[in-house]
């Protein structure tokens, strides 16, 4: 019995390897870096989905693909998901750089009218049409390094008329490009000038008006928080999530990033999805994650980006069997960088994280802390065709090749979007 | 009175900025971060050099040139010159980045057959057709991160024919290829497995047989050394650079790298043009480098890549008047990157360099550490018109920016080597 081959619409074959986690779920503990790795694979894609990941003459017979995209003998993997960036910002913030370069101090600079602060303006005085324009460029950047999928968080307006304008361009911004943007408000990211003297009358704004509000307009899916004594302390932070919960978000938090608030053990209490940064997190916060099955989302380059000592006791976070996501926290202050692969390979200098580990923190867990993990994050029949190819003969160069993006083609929903195919 | 303009070849013009150090001599100490930042500045190459830099409206009066590069409101900068590499090998060692990530160190890899040994196969069992072809591809990728000058190191043959291999390679690579290379000879880069338990008879080798016969081939004009106790001691070190030095090389050696063995005060009584890594140097080793007038080349990613907690005294080198050179070391087995971009970026970090700083360092001091301080390095009339065109509005961007490859264009000498001139 002959049986034809089966039209689908995309081909990727001529791979070195296939590389990718499995399942839907978060990966911790060992699982971290057991993924699947198929040599000669290829990914047959259709309507947007994967329908088979198998070896590549095998795939050659059983389906007849419109277009096919040669990985020229390189490798194969599902595009990376960012899962904490702050992407909505006008101007860069370079002389703070060069300020904390000379040896100034984040809290500092912050002080001294730089930090979140300086964004602020940038964002007020600037257009929603000018914010996207630079919002849009910046995607590009981001799928030029692989990343198919990014949370976007609002954060640099801090009003409610700023903040939806921010959470207006991640959405225009969504359905005009290829990323997928998964929208945060932040309103909570800082106290804006204006309540100098008066955070109490801010987190009441937030709680009373402008959650409210932003619930109404459904242009946030999370609502993330900056949890730190000098912020928003525990209280305000209970406060805050406890009303957001109410109106139907699903929570972030920027947690133990500069002391060991308790930020960790707030995030566990409140169900939050993830607990971000972690610098300082306690023995008791890494329980209480552990517990509430909250993702930690780590940034291995934000500290080292601001002259920090701490960093993240990630190792540790593993072996107590959480699944770490990481993310570049993308932004003009702590962190300027939009590189996956940066981050990467700097998870494994800083973390000891495996090449098979990063890659899943970067894909499967950073897709779960997202409530994606069904849909997007590995390379498997029904999932979303979100995949790279990447111009290195195994995945092991993910980690190992510094400074260099290795991304030669994008596949997005089924998509080539970056790279030809033929 | 009208002045027809004169004609030249190349016009570089539109930047929002051109920024260089000044001079033809090493910058250390207040002087390595005093470049020249001109706002709407252009650049007039003619025959391969630059005849002006001075304000657009001034040149475009001044000069018609045959072809014009727009820098469409970038930053202009010399090319980078990369004063440390070992390009010529064959494979990569992405499984002995694993090996270190899991937690072992350069030695005991070193010692389980890892490290420079591995690469030696590579070099012995391959012909030069096959190592230029390597090459080439990462000549490629030195030009695309703007690298317009590197010096090149043998050191992956340690035998006479496949030094002179790698010697011959990267001759060829050099006629063959728009980045110039400056050549090496590393023989004594480590002790080969055939001499183990014979390290006196290796040095007596190089001594009597190899240098000579390097000499004689007129293929280096370096010759540099691994001074470390576990490998050539100070003596050894002694021994063999006593003797390249009366065959006429020009000395450069790796020192103080992993212990603090004195290799500085050694390079400056030997007159070596520069000391190399110096993670470990004694207050008495930069002591000599300032009174020898010895270039101290840093590498910034190295240790950060050996995951080694040792890094360079880097602040208390430069206010000692040291003018150091910047490097991104790189080799398969410790620094696997290419990119001086990420070496500046790096240099900010955890030097506390200034985007000046990083940018001396990267050019006029490390095309000094290579004898060309005359004729590279800076962008003024009479020196090379090596030059590259940023996609940023500052120079400021050069360290603020991490993970991403700014360069746009490149020229070499007058000639539009990378990006598209009109």
């Amino acid at each position: 019995m002959t049986v034809s081959p089966r039209p689908i619409d995309l081909l990727v074959t001529g791979a070195a390897e296939v590389a990718t986690p499995l399942g839907t779920t978060p990966r911790g503990g060992a699982e971290l870096g057991a993924i699947r790795v198929l040599e000669d694979g290829a990914v047959a894609c259709h309507d947007g989905e994967v329908v088979a990941v198998g070896p590549a003459a095998e795939l050659a017979g059983a389906y007849r693909a419109t277009e096919t995209l040669d990985a020229a003998g390189g490798t194969i993997v599902p595009g990376f998901v960012d899962a904490h960036t702050h992407p909505v910002f006008f101007g860069t913030r370079e002389d703070e750089f060069e300020m904390r370069v000379a040896g100034r101090s984040y809290v500092e600079i912050a002080r001294s009218g730089g930090g979140i602060a300086a964004s602020l303006e940038g964002v007020r005085d600037n257009s929603l049409e000018l914010l996207l324009e630079r919002l849009l460029v910046r995607l590009d950047r981001f799928l030029a390094f692989g990343t198919t999928t990014v949370e976007a968080k609002s954060g640099y307006g801090l009003t409610l008329v700023d903040e939806l304008k921010c959470l207006r361009a991640i959405d225009t911004a969504n359905r005009a490009h290829a990323v997928d943007l998964v929208p945060t408000f932040l309103g909570a990211h800082d106290f804006p000038p204006e309540y100098r003297g008066q955070h109490e009358a801010y987190v009441t704004l937030l709680v009373e008006e402008m959650l409210p509000a932003i619930a109404e307009s459904h242009l946030a899916r999370y609502c993330d928080i900056f949890t730190e004594a000098h912020v928003f302390d525990l209280e305000a932070s209970r406060r805050i999530l406890g009303r957001a919960r109410e109106l139907g978000f699903e929570l972030r938090m920027h947690v133990d990033q500069l002391t060991p608030l308790g930020g960790a053990e707030l995030a566990a209490e409140l169900g939050a999805a993830s607990a971000d940064h972690l610098e300082h997190v306690s023995d008791a916060g890494i329980a209480a994650l552990a517990a509430g099955g909250v993702i930690p989302v780590l940034c291995p380059l934000v500290p080292l980006y601001l002259r920090e000592t701490q960093e993240a006791p990630a190792r540790r976070m593993v072996n107590e069997g959480l699944a770490p996501a990481l993310a570049t926290d993308f932004n003009p202050g702590s962190c300027y960088t939009q590189s996956m692969p940066e981050v990467l390979t700097w998870a494994a200098l800083r973390y000891g994280f495996s090449a098979a580990e990063a890659l899943t923190a970067a894909t499967l867990n950073a897709a779960c802390s997202l409530g994606l993990g069904a849909e997007l994050g590995t390379l498997e029949p029904g999932k979303a065709a979100d995949l790279l190819v990447l111009d290195v003969d195994n995945y092991h160069h993910l980690t190992y090749e510094l400074g260099r993006n290795p991304v030669r083609a994008v596949v997005k929903r089924g998509r080539v979007v970056l790279g030809a195919a033929e």
